[in-house]
């Protein structure tokens, strides 16, 4: 029986197709040290898990399609505190942010349309792509500056009768980078002019460092039919596996499709999103805490690897990712390695090779993603333990 | 700004679309007997209330993208109490039983490719199609036979170059129809000698009725290429909420596929999977009073329905609706009737108009779909109350 072209031809995951070779080493009873997967070790505030205790209806039912009420009340207020005037059909719950960025292509995009995003880019796009059938179109982006948007001439030539949308991460994933409003600002005057959506994903819109400020794309004036931002609170309060996202977009003819898209699957799960309203009761000092504890990890990361040798790599000012360019040839080979064949005391260290972040061919083959997610004691093993694998694997035949 | 061409021709829900009419009688004080959607009143099992509650890890973290390994094993032996022998690989947990549709759909079709479904079929299957880019081809199958699949040439003759799968809901979704073992081996055969697949929705499997027996794709012998399984906890435990589903099949190249678009979106909630895995301390006299009870209220409305004249409907064995030709010419102008000018005592029923159930245009006009999933009293009530304004709603002018 033959599966389908797209079912062939989907990219494996670059996060998680490694783990085969996690497991057979936390066989031989080899410790790892995850910095491969966007994974907190945050603890979820009390607030969202005593909202799973306290769950006291006596049926678990559906929710409405766009989502709980009393959920997009709370996400409505969340967004004023950050500046963001909304009304309540602005925004729709959806399973995690993936779906958002599913409803989003499904409803700006036909099959074989074009979406423009900055590489490298957040590696499951690709998967989305393929399921909403758009073709990703890369606008390449370099370590060496930080991974800052190019001038608009490199923006513009990308732009073709098929092109329907700009996406981008911002704060990003893999890189780390936020853009500065005047970047954001060219991209919403290119998309205006050329009737393009923009599509911002912005779930680590909390995790900025060093003073900078995050700018939303609901903050540009007069892109109320343009911009369609996409949500989660996974990142922000660090509950992954509770699959809560948004969809927020105040072009009405466009969020009426994307309820008809959400009714087909009835609803995001319900239990999850009366926690997630709870996520209203998490006082300020959480973030204090979590944004300081962060840029305390991206510090250790960031100096580590600053210590080696012909490692570019730019600190981020965002997320909690960072990614870095090896004086290897190929990081994949080097990732399995680290995993099959090298260890300090028994523990090693895992992490994402970078080429599955880019859509242009040949590119990021030297470079890694570090997902700075675990305590600062175990940060500093890891570190240590990658900087002598590094050494070690320099020194061998490659 | 445009939408894309898919954004405008998805189906709005039939399920769900009268919502708004629904909301504007209650505002008049107007109370409702939901018979439109199939939210039980059936309270979750406490075992599965339970897992909520004792949820005591620290991060609501991650799962793996095929579901947690906890929960593959206890639907292994659930799968085994119903005589389905799988392997772990067999198994990926979804979220709900509509995202394992859409993947079932995505590995076996390309975009413009067909699905032979017998129809009326439930209804967001339209949806899923629109989002896999996949053309449904209706089997017609007719109240007055209870809908039994038709004749092997009637299928045959569908079957195009562009044909991968037949699939069907059996139980039926909203038909109440369970297919005979003879009428399940009659479609194998049909998929084997056309290579096709076979997508089976059996997600009411617990809900047969009058002692007949429920064939499960999974126990025809020869199918492990072909056949599909779509499964869901959300009818089986009351648990809509949840959104637990799998997607099974015993095809190691299609499962490969299934995983890297699971892979994706990450992975189905992590607390709600917790609480299905409690589903096996569920006892069977659980599924014995259930099943007894939805009995009743399928011979509540089915004897109701019986009383009134000129319509047709044979009598379900199994899931909890019923399909009534009634003898008006349009059900959903009916069905708005009943929400803004009938009501005896403040109080009126919803249902669903079951146009939306067939793909073939004109089908189903007359037609609608009542779901049982009130109790006793309020289902008495409900069916008085919808006699009464069928009766008055003919004798007005149409």
């Amino acid at each position: 029986m033959n599966i389908s072209h797209r079912a062939e031809t989907i990219q494996a995951s670059p996060i998680r197709k490694l783990m085969p070779y996690a497991d057979e080493a936390k066989k031989r009873g080899i410790k790892i040290y995850h910095l491969n997967i966007g994974q907190p070790d945050i603890e979820t505030p009390k607030q969202i898990l005593n909202a799973y205790h306290n769950f006291t209806d006596k049926v678990v039912a559906y929710g409405p399609s766009q989502g709980l009420l009393t959920y997009r009340e709370s996400l409505q207020k969340y967004y004023k505190k950050n500046k963001i005037d909304l009304s309540l059909s602005d925004i729709i719950v959806t399973t995690a942010g993936s779906e958002a960025i599913i409803f989003a292509m499904l409803v700006t995009c036909n099959v074989g349309d074009e979406i423009i995003v900055p590489e490298p880019f957040y590696t499951n796009y690709n998967g989305f792509a393929t399921i909403a059938g758009v073709n990703l179109i890369p606008l390449t982006t370099y370590a060496e500056t930080g991974f800052a948007l190019p001038e608009d001439e490199k923006i513009t030539a990308l732009i073709s009768a098929k092109t329907k949308a700009i996406m981008m991460c911002n704060p990003g994933n893999p890189t780390g980078t936020v853009y500065p409003r005047k970047d954001i600002q060219r991209i919403t005057e290119i998309a205006k002019k050329n009737n393009l959506y923009v599509i911002s994903d912005e779930v680590y819109r909390e995790f900025v460092y060093d003073g900078v400020t995050h700018t939303s794309i609901m903050h540009i004036e007069g892109m109320e039919d343009h911009a369609i931002m996409v949500d989660s609170i996974s990142k922000r309060y660090s509950a992954c596996g509770s699959r809560i996202g948004a969809i927020v977009c105040k072009n009405k003819k466009l969020m009426s499709a994307v309820l008809k898209f959400a009714q087909a699957r009835l609803c995001p799960p319900t239990i999850d999103q009366i926690a997630a309203t709870a996520s209203l009761e998490v006082p300020q000092s959480y973030f204090e805490e979590t944004i300081s504890e962060y840029k305390k990890r991206r510090d250790i990361v960031f100096d580590e690897l600053a210590k080696i040798d012909d490692v570019v790599c730019i600190k981020p000012e965002g997320a909690f990712y960072i990614i870095a360019k090896l004086p290897i040839t190929d990081a994949e080979k080097f990732a399995v390695w680290m995993l099959e064949e090298f260890q300090v005391n028994n523990e090693t260290v895992m992490f994402a090779p970078a080429e599955g972040f880019y859509a242009t061919p040949g590119l990021g083959k030297n470079e890694i993603r570090l997902a700075y997610i675990l305590n600062e004691n175990d940060l500093r093993k890891a570190m240590l333990i990658f900087r002598e694998g590094l050494k070690k694997y320099k020194s061998l035949k490659q």
